[in-house]
């Protein structure tokens, strides 16, 4: 299976579960309390993936690295989904900025305006 | 193409730009400041997608938060990068929490893992 | 001198520079780009806390930690003047709570009606 | 009662707690959870900094924004305390920095090394 299946058949998971029993499903837990307890988890799993890559030189295992990216990257799909976004959205972002002129040089553009304070 | 294809070919990216020259390449620069500077970009980025998503009903813009969704797994990538992992350790690492007995059941037992105080 | 007066000396000078030159004062740029600007900058402020808390035990040095903290908390103060409170606001809320029934069972109070997914 | 006084008395409640009942003390809890307990405290409480913040527009209240101002100042002085520091430590770096040429002039080099990516 390559990851675009993997990653659109957990919008899916994520999809079929918003509307389900808080009391039995994560998914739904999140929905039911809403926008800012889903946001609150990306900040939390954002602050995990830092403390986890912090680990790595000590022992941490890169192993946690990555389950705690996976982490991160499941709770922002809730998020889109919950904006009626989907991961293919992200994935034709980034290849369109990839088209564009390079990844690499927008991303070194965006560095620019914001270091000139336009963004 | 598919995800897969993006992220791999994303991760190529970066991969290849990593011990380019600083001034010339924003993934080299990132790379010759270090660890800290992009695990600080990760908390950044996890910072604009929560204000972009809490902008969305105020007129926001769902692309705007496509866009700071991209960064934040771009700057994802290239932590894991650092690391010598690979998006596609993500990916495995998502199928298989949906393998053992659902990525919802998993995400239950790690929060109920966590309101005990075992994680 | 003690805390109140740093503290209060410190939002008068966020207030006295908030209207001026952009390309003078730091504090003036925060205000000219923008309440988003400001917010940014306590999610960078905060993962810098937690970097720097991470590498205490590895010889990272508490005075940076103290360095990163006074950061966020300098940063937090911008985001409180923007919306026209001080940090005095802060501090009667603190005691507040302590004087309501101990800061301590407010907190647990808070962290158990979370756990019930109340909050 | 000074700001002194506020943080001073909350530094030495959170240091007689330390040790307590993790069963009854929620800062007993955190620091028998261990340090990255407390960091992630410190990501999730800035992150809801910013989501109070962004609510004040439309209608989100300022005392909310102060409460969680003064939930992600309370959770760094935790942080602190688990490293031997205090309140008074931040507090005389923020006066050490305005002693020195003025804080603003601090921030602002602070920030033009980061631009030229020295920091």
């Amino acid at each position: 299976m390559n990851a675009d299946d993997t990653l659109a058949r957990l919008a899916d998971v994520i999809e079929s579960r918003r509307g389900g029993d808080p009391d039995k499903s994560y998914v739904a837990r999140l929905f039911h309390k809403g926008a800012d307890a889903m946001l609150k988890k990306v900040g939390e799993e954002a602050t995990e993936v830092v403390m986890a890559a912090k680990d790595v030189p000590h022992g941490g295992g890169a192993d946690k690295l990555v389950g705690e990216v996976a982490d991160l990257w499941f709770h922002t799909m809730v998020v889109l989904a919950a904006h009626g976004l989907r991961p293919a959205d992200v994935l034709a972002e980034l290849r369109r900025r990839e088209g564009l002129s390079g990844l690499e040089e927008f991303a070194a553009r965006k560095a620019q305006a914001r270091e000139r304070g336009e963004a």
